[in-house]
């Protein structure tokens, strides 16, 4: 891992989301960064994120997996444009849909969650990627997002 | 809709989740109810649960249709078994796979969204569920959830 995670080089537009906006005041502050062709996340889980006692939650791990997944979207496409993340104009990319295979329970424990993900196929806007969540090093959970890229963020009519 | 929630019923083992249990410190606090074959619940998003400015967070739209779709694989279970919910020994189903399309920006404003879910199909202990989300009576997510029925509760290995 190195440089600025993702997330802290986004423009404002794109800073208070949830799950990974860094100007979001109750978000999860979720931090990917380039490791060669991957994207590489970790995520401390917190005691109430959790399905049942001691398991973490399916839409918490739902989360990580979309935002960490935008994230490459959005990083890979300024890496093909020649540009740093969070130059003028924006390139950036929303969720069309989103797919995750819960593997195993992840446990929620004193140690963080680890999630990879990958592109899998760039056709035009849409940016399919992979993305696999580990705890103590086992795959728990599997996700796939399509990642559709928008000329400007999209309001609700 | 009438009766209690679903989710005011389950057995203390399944009222921790972080998105529908009761007893959880910090959780949205899903409620389910009966209407005819669907399931229905309303949730009023809060501020900061948005992916860009006004527009809800698809993670907390992808927990949403989780936890109420599994809640209406766990009711289903108990009506065909002639059971109320909560009575003991537990029936209760975990999350497979879940997957959701993002159709449009779903709007956070001063009204909940509205959730309604369907049983696809029943094979064997897998409960296949249909779930979509309503902002203002427009459907801006659908998705699928696959719960499977398990006799105890999954820990982490």
């Amino acid at each position: 891992m190195n440089g600025l995670p993702f997330q802290d080089e986004y423009l404002e537009a794109r800073a208070d989301c949830w799950g990974c906006g860094r100007n979001n005041p109750e978000g999860l502050y979720i931090k990917s960064y380039w490791e060669g062709e991957e994207a590489v996340a970790h995520y401390q889980p917190l005691p109430h994120q959790i399905g049942h006692k001691g398991v973490m939650n399916g839409g918490v791990i739902a989360t990580l997996i979309d935002c960490h997944s935008i994230g490459l979207a959005i990083a890979h496409a300024h890496r093909e444009a020649g540009r740093a993340i969070g130059t003028s104009p924006l390139i950036t990319y929303v969720t069309g849909s989103l797919q995750v295979d819960y593997l195993k329970p992840t446990p929620v424990k004193g140690e963080p969650v680890e999630l990879r993900a990958r592109i899998k196929s760039v056709d035009g806007r849409k940016s399919l990627v992979t993305c696999s969540l580990f705890a103590g090093g086992v795959e728990t959970a599997r996700g796939e997002v399509l990642g559709v890229q928008v000329e400007e963020l999209p309001m609700p009519a």
